[in-house]
């Protein structure tokens, strides 16, 4: 039996160990072998999700049967393939609380909503001496275009302290947060620690002083965790592939004044009104921010995976991931040698980053991928970070309410078997340098 | 049989009218009704070009099979699809002629191409008193970047001339390049008259005064006009979904030099060498100008579509078309009261963009659409050229390969149609008034 939207008929908030099965076989890509004969562990989620097959047939269905540019169209394919964009603006809108579909600004991912508030509002309305606050354990996507806004605009960049547990020090807020702050930009949810932030206080103390929140949900969004609502959220930022959706594809969501304060950064049809040689004016949002040929048909496949992501239950789907989470640490934190660099799991979503005292982490990722275990390892775009935890890397797995409990203990019997290998190895150099 | 590159084993540059229906037969969306039970005959691909199946195919195999972040993986899938990511990219740029992959920048269409090099070059590059020289007949993403970029700089934008037959006026060349002239920046060929620019003679030009050449080849990349060796060109921009491929993705490439003075405008991940709290510093290229995760899927489906391109021959390809472009305007151009901006047959590519002396182009390409053939009306994102033509809109038939001459002749004959049904109900209302 299928899960998928058209077809479930069930009710969000079931979501469990017996129903997983069901829900695993609306991805096609879980049922694979890797190196031949091991079947897939997939558990590098917050690097990219995979897609349930409703999304992929929605991406054919646009392909073969309206495929179409948007907007200017006078045909009927033109006409259809602008209401199925349009219409995920709306599904979109909805699912992270915005009040109308005119504040889900269509961009090329995170990273680019990030640079376009970035350039188009803070390298623009900041002045020497004013205030961006970030911390060190944002994702470079977060980091790095402040830096440049600061850089533009004479602004200095500030960084709320970590705790030891690795969480943001919110008891200092008050000394970090000032009548000089203009912006804080702080993730939903780290892509590293998975430690989860309390958006909602660092907005109202933001508020308070009249500053905006930028927060980046590139992780937070597909745990269940993005409402702008109850956030109280100025501007966020997510992408579509980690969140069931095609590649390609990101949004920028923002309060109409906060929006309306975004300067076009980007030039090119559709986001003007009038072009005349001696110059040009802006068409409304969201037009204004939306330069070029949209991603409209991966705006279709978005909303597919929307509506099969509000199928499963943002609420089941969290308590689920928790579930796995716990699995997890408790599992992993009997592997001698082995470190979890976070806080406790009820600070943090499904994501675990750890070292051995002994193998590095990109061996330990390949010796797990030897085993058909898909975990990643690196710095995951957080230098800085990293620099705190005093390594170069840490090894990163990453799970998704499509994993099972099955797969936390493939993840932790190929994490002892690689330890296993690694020692016999370090054991037989050891011996043949005697 | 099928065309399709793993099938045909037929050599490239033999397509002709007996082999288009095998053609037709690699486009699904090509076989659908409109409007309950009309035949598509789709005459818009200068907004979007259609897909071939092995493109599509091709998708679906990349989310089904190995859907993975690319380049920072450690396991089985992720090196699968940055494989399949870098050999798109190894076979677009030799398609364009560049001799190697590093010159090939992944991004989300034209419009942010042309926006990377006036943002990160001309902006950052120009100084008042210098000179970008346009016309009158770019698109908007090749027009407002470029406004933008001069406002940021205080460099002048210059216009060349048109002809009468709506070219540009190369005979005044030498008036309006001179030693202050730093940039030059032009389609390939024009989306509105389908005017063929001779880039070479003007990349010569330019480059007598050490100008850049930026090349708009978001039309003549999909008509085979497009070979930066040949064309000498510095810069050159356009987008994979009107060459068969995936939306959400552009390309940009530039000489190794021009790109190399190209300043990263975009932060964020994979872009960076190293990040701390105090700065940053960019990677190599082309990672430098690539910030987030690329569309590696939509990377992956416009590698199929290179291939896809090849096998069929794009000379084969731009003579087929030329032929149903000289069909077109001997048909038409019988057609009382039309009128077709543009050159002949022999400067053009083909596109025809026309008006009829008593009806508003919005409602010829609405009578067409009743009868299934879907053309566009509108300004095209070219305001300042429908300025010279001194009218608000025109109506625009697009081809591609996949087109066929009994498609122009249905074309033709709708626009007859339509011209009757508008004049039976213009008599209509003259007669309710008397």
């Amino acid at each position: 039996m299928s899960v998928s939207p058209t077809s479930t008929g069930q009710q969000p908030g079931i979501l469990d160990f017996d129903r997983i099965q069901q829900v695993r076989q609306n991805f096609p890509i879980l049922h694979e072998l890797v190196h031949g004969d091991l079947p897939l562990v997939y558990l590098d989620s917050a690097a990219t999700s995979q897609k349930p097959k409703c999304v992929v047939d929605k991406i054919v269905e646009a392909y073969e049967k309206y495929n179409s540019n948007v907007h200017r169209g006078i045909h009927a394919l033109g006409d259809r393939m602008t209401t199925e964009m349009e219409s995920a603006r709306e599904k979109i809108a909805r699912f992270i609380g915005a009040s109308t579909a005119e504040q889900v600004i269509f961009t090329s991912g995170t990273t680019m909503s990030v640079n376009l508030v970035a350039h188009g509002w803070a390298a623009r309305h900041l002045r020497p001496g004013d205030e961006i606050l970030l911390n060190e354990m944002e994702h470079h996507a977060n980091f790095v275009p402040w830096q440049m806004a600061a850089q533009a605009s004479g602004a200095t960049l500030r960084f709320l302290p970590l705790t030891v547990d690795w969480q943001l020090d919110l008891s200092r807020l008050d000394e970090f947060i000032n009548s000089k702050t203009r912006l804080v930009a702080v993730a939903g949810m780290s892509n590293v620690t998975g430690t989860i932030h309390d958006v909602s206080r660092i907005a109202d103390a933001a508020h308070a002083v009249g500053a905006r929140v930028f927060v980046d949900a590139a992780q937070s969004a597909a745990h269940g965790l993005t409402n702008v609502q109850t956030g109280n959220i100025d501007f966020l930022a997510f992408s579509g592939h980690k969140l069931l959706g095609p590649t390609g594809l990101g949004i920028l969501y923002g309060k109409p004044d906060a929006l309306g304060e975004i300067q076009p950064v980007f030039g090119g049809g559709h986001m003007i009104r009038e072009v005349t040689k001696s110059g040009s004016t802006w068409a409304d949002l969201p037009a204004r921010l939306e330069a070029g040929t949209a991603a409209f048909v991966e705006c279709a496949g978005m909303g597919a995976a929307i509506d099969y992501l509000e199928s499963i239950g943002m609420e089941s789907l969290a308590r689920y991931e928790h579930s796995l989470l716990e699995l997890a640490h408790a599992r992993l934190s009997q592997i001698p040698g082995l470190t979890i660099f976070g806080p406790e799991v009820a600070h943090k979503g499904a994501i675990v980053s750890m070292v051995h005292e002994q193998i590095h982490a990109h061996d330990l990722a390949d010796l797990l991928d030897r085993q058909g275990v898909a975990i990643r390892a690196g710095h995951h775009c957080t230098m800085p970070l990293h620099e705190l935890f005093g390594v170069a890397a840490t090894a990163r797995a990453s799970f998704a309410f499509y994993n099972t409990p099955d797969e936390v203990e493939k993840l932790a019997s190929a994490i002892e078997k690689a330890i296993e290998v690694f020692q016999r190895r370090s054991h037989r150099r050891a011996n043949r340098s005697l």
